[in-house]
């Protein structure tokens, strides 16, 4: 099976293309451009780099959600357009699964990205060969967390653009750690691992299946409810 | 300063930008090509990638050794050709530090590469914001580092090609660890940090003063001296 992942739920553009449980090319762009511009010739440069073609691709895999809503709808949207000129099918996962999958060696792996207005978009994975999920995504308060991070097994490790937030508020819990910097990064290797996983137990999709998952309302949509909600009826 | 690292020393070939203490670009081809036909195309869809040029590098970065005898020198004599052609310093980096640098959290690190015939090529280095030294870069067997992985901080964590091999023989030390699979791979991420540091130090270099550094005789080296031994005098 040949893998091509496009991570673009955050400020980094990602590309990465694995046969089997081996990574052959992977790209990670994060010089400030929008994704619109740099994603598809990403991924036309990551096939030529690995000398194959769209044809050769027998999966498209693809961040559906937590993100950025921009980024998220150019990546799904490049995946629907891929997976209907070729025909192979496609999964979109979880930004925060896709990051448990770079995470190293732990016990606990809390994947948290930057929601902005005081909360992040976390989830829990056991860490191991394939990480087990022991938290669902959500956006959450840091402070939600104090439970499971002080009775978790340890060590845990945050990662993600959320790592510090996190870790800054759990680091005088003992074997709590983070990932510093571009280490914590979402990689589009990530993102290939865990749509691999998901297409050996049979969840492959087809591009019109593909859906965003928010998990939040846009500003643009939370600031409508509250405009209405404030009307006078 | 802009830096862009190179990394050849192995079967993975990587270039990355970074501008300060962020990274911009990289990538990372190990579908079995020579690096000799990836490596210019690579550093050239890096430059693009980032809207610069060759001229707005202000570091080149590669790495030194030690490592595959033909992928140092295609590595040493591009960055030749590079800073010859742009008059631009460069550095050339332990193979071994630019591992450390991508490391993650632990006490201590032993960046390892399998250096056949039973041998790897490692050092280790104090954990931190940038690594410490703690064991020059030497070819060693993996049984003469008992001591240092018994008495050194915990955790201590092997990363490299070599990590696997090194782990085998201490995973039941007490806090011992090894990153898995590609996340123990040099990274051209760490090529550049490695870089920048010797630079920020002063310790830049013409591409003429750029040498390998191999730490052991070629395999056609070694058997010309031991024919040569071998000879009635």
């Amino acid at each position: 099976m040949i893998c091509l992942g496009i991570e673009s739920a955050g400020k980094t553009a990602g590309v990465a293309i694995w046969k089997e449980d081996e990574p052959l090319y992977e790209a990670t762009l994060s010089a400030g451009f929008t994704h619109s511009e740099s994603l598809l010739e990403m991924i036309q440069t990551a096939l030529t780099a690995a000398r194959l073609t769209a044809a050769d691709i027998d999966l498209w895999a693809v961040c559906a959600g937590p993100g950025s809503f921009t980024g998220l709808r150019i990546g799904l949207a490049l995946v629907k357009g891929l997976t209907f000129a070729t025909g192979a099918p496609c999964v979109g996962v979880s930004t925060l699964e896709a990051l448990a999958w770079c995470a190293g060696p732990a016990a606990t792996v809390v994947p948290a990205l930057d929601a902005r207005r005081g909360q992040v978009y976390a989830a829990a994975f056991q860490a191991g060969q394939s990480p087990r999920r022991l938290l669902e995504d959500a956006a959450r308060d840091p402070a939600s967390l104090a439970d499971f991070v002080e009775s978790c097994k340890k060590p845990l490790v945050f990662v993600g653009d959320g790592a510090e937030i996190c870790y800054n508020r759990y680091k005088d819990v003992p074997g709590v750690a983070r990932l510093p910097g571009f280490l914590a990064a979402s990689r589009a290797a990530g993102v290939c691992l865990a749509a691999m996983e998901q297409a050996r137990q049979g969840n492959t999709q087809s591009g019109e299946q593909l859906r965003p998952q928010y998990l939040r309302l846009s500003q643009a949509e939370r600031e409508r409810a509250e405009k209405l909600a404030a009307k006078p009826q």
